[in-house]
């Protein structure tokens, strides 16, 4: 990298601003955001941006789910491009940064060029991918998902939100359903930034996180079935309680998960019981249960300790197991070639970093099936997120930018001619539009 | 006791055909009764009762709660009576044993009497309490409870169904207010006979219950409160989670009740969590608790141990909890007199039996605070009640009828010249009207 290219640093009070801008459209009175997907919010949201990429000198193109791709065309147009990106839809009681910061940090990125009167080979894409959040219209990742090719693009204008609206007339509505067919095509390599939604850096006081991959998660819903009784005459040892069967089961799965080292998740997020009276001992229960892990194998065989666990419980209180299969999603392992050109950015920068894998899932979960990709994550407080208290240090937000500038721009070698450097405050003589 | 009186038996094949009969009304599909307080059924219920207690020779007077008293009037009417009873009403889908076995089995008391030409001293009275299942109008025992000045009648006029009716108003309906102060006047003894609602009878193969009390019981919400998070991102060991703390106190609460004695019970009737997504560890859990205990001082120990299995689990967990306080039904302690009238009955009748407690609460709960009161339980098949399938054997309602009648009969002893026998197949020549 040449030593001009090595001080490139992105404007950390711009990129500030640009999400307090950004955080305006659809604020909530508690300091979070509300901007579903194809509301009239995310149309204003979606405005602003294109209003600032357009500013910037990009080219505009929407695609027929409403994925947003602003181009900064390089030297030679007919390379594939490197992209980055994320989402602008909120949860209902969603936060400034979920999403809104990879996007804007692209945007970022494209301005810092633009500063520094930079040209590259390859075009630079800054893509808002639609309904990230599933919040309103189910299952979430719908944009990247269909351009990747993971759903139908029919399935996806027939999903319908709360009211009944379906998401292809929510698009017209809001007039972005576009004209470029949603399918993937060529990228280069693709990159990602985002808060990272959990504790693990500011716990640890790392400025970035290096992600190698986004964790396979399994969803069940265990069924438990006893016998119902009433809570008064029958003797404790005669019961077939559903009860005794899951709190030996969830107090085993949180002894055993840790076997399966730090990166193993358990998680029962929801559960019922019928018939739900006081006095009397449940007939059935229903635990929601959450599996994760970022390894395939160790997944399978956190499953299979599991079923084990189940097996054994049910036995020991006479009841009886259903294990019902909700959804099964593999584990993401990133490009190394691109995970690569983190690392080398952290490097580079100084920053303090800690290699990692995404709990949740991302739009770069879907993008790994068809291009090179990995992530950024930076710190948020107390990992707090989908919640309107959501918040991010600025110093933070602007390392992260920094790290996805030097990683896109070390994926475009200069070796390779990729990318040409003008003189600062003179533009470029290329032909291109920035 | 005289030979004579010694060899009185009820007539099993009558009762069974009675409470046949009355389980066809409200009868359900499924070979329940769905007959919930003054509906048009309990009408159609009270009313064949009352029929069969006029045939019977039996006053009937209806008290301004819908309590019905059938007096077969003893020889000095002026005496306390010697009363028994049970309720009509079912759950909604309720069975056909579960009260109206102690109401018919009284009602097969006084045919026996009446079979034998016997007359007593002092007056039986049959009685059927309303309300007693708490189904339609809440609380539960608003008969008994008002008749023993534990509840006000005008609360108990303005409890309302899920129809928004008021219980006044629902007793007018079926003409079932009556122009009698519900208030209690003097009862020599009470008995209630009752199937057991649960499973100890019948796995010591024991005929008879010899009750001493029923059970204190308190219930409780216990209030779990973490920190909600995603369940990818946050480690295991940085979770706040109400999970965590409900598995262990549950588990706890089970190993712990044991130590308290063979009639101490624990039940976790229903639990609900917030935010209640699969994927989200939930920041409060609410989870009902209801102890129970025959002697007050061990329920309050058991109080203490949950307090305390609490406290080490949300310290254990980082969580806070709130225990709330939902009903406190201390124990009740039946009468030496009438426990040793069901004992001597029983060993004059040869039946085997089992000293035992009842753990759900019965209108002699209320009746034991303002008279001289014991209970008796015969097996219900499996301990299943409050279910369609409810079932019990003739031989062994027979038997619960019999020590009934003995019982009911040696507290109006010989020689206090409390009772009279006529000659078999002679009418008795007394006034009174059965």
């Amino acid at each position: 990298m040449s030593s001009k290219h090595a001080q490139l640093r992105v404007n950390q009070e711009r990129l500030w601003l640009s999400l307090m801008a950004m955080a305006e459209v659809g604020a909530t009175d508690k300091g979070g955001c509300n901007r579903q997907a194809l509301t009239l919010e995310d149309q204003s949201g979606r405005d602003l941006f294109i209003a600032w990429c357009r500013a910037a000198g990009c080219e505009i193109r929407i695609d027929q789910i409403g994925n947003i791709f602003a181009r900064r065309v390089g030297i030679n147009a007919d390379l594939a491009p490197v992209i980055t990106g994320s989402h602008l839809d909120t949860q209902a009681t969603g936060g400034k940064f979920d999403g809104v910061y990879g996007v804007l940090a692209g945007l970022e990125v494209i301005r810092t060029l633009n500063d520094n009167n930079v040209s590259t080979e390859r075009s630079i894409e800054v893509v808002v991918w639609t309904n990230e959040e599933g919040a309103r219209f189910s299952p979430a990742m719908l944009g990247s998902g269909v351009w990747a090719g993971v759903f139908d693009l029919q399935y996806a204008y027939q999903r319908m939100d709360h009211d009944g609206v379906k998401l292809e007339d929510a698009l017209q509505n809001i007039d972005y359903r576009g004209e470029t067919a949603a399918v993937h095509t060529p990228v280069h390599a693709a990159f990602e930034v985002h808060i990272e939604q959990g504790p693990i850096l500011e716990a640890e006081g790392k400025t970035i996180g290096v992600l190698s991959g986004i964790q396979g998660m399994y969803w069940y819903d265990l069924i438990l079935t006893g016998e119902p009784c009433h809570a008064g005459p029958t003797p404790m040892d005669m019961r077939k309680d559903p009860f005794m069967g899951a709190a030996d089961i969830i107090q085993r799965c949180y002894e055993t998960v840790e076997t399966f080292g730090p990166w193993a998740r358990v998680t029962f997020g929801d559960i019922s019981v019928t018939p739900a009276a006081r006095n009397t001992v449940p007939e059935q229960l229903v635990l929601a249960i959450d599996i994760r892990h970022p390894d395939g194998a160790t997944l399978s065989r956190m499953e299979q300790s599991l079923k084990a666990i189940i097996d054994e419980a049910v036995g020991r209180h006479q009841l009886t197991a259903q294990l019902v299969d909700e959804w099964r999603l593999p584990p993401t392992e990133f490009a190394p070639r691109c995970i690569e050109a983190v690392r080398g950015a952290v490097e580079h920068l100084g920053y303090s970093a800690k290699e990692m894998v995404s709990g949740a899932g991302h739009d770069s979960g879907y993008l790994a099936k068809v291009a090179p990709t990995s992530m950024i994550f930076v710190p948020c407080e107390r990992g707090i997120s989908h919640n309107e208290a959501e918040n991010a240090k600025s110093s933070d937000l602007g390392a992260g930018a920094n790290v996805l500038l030097h990683s896109m721009l070390s994926v475009m070698l200069p070796e390779s001619a990729e990318y040409t450097v003008g003189v600062v405050g003179e533009p470029v003589a290329t032909t291109h539009a920035c």
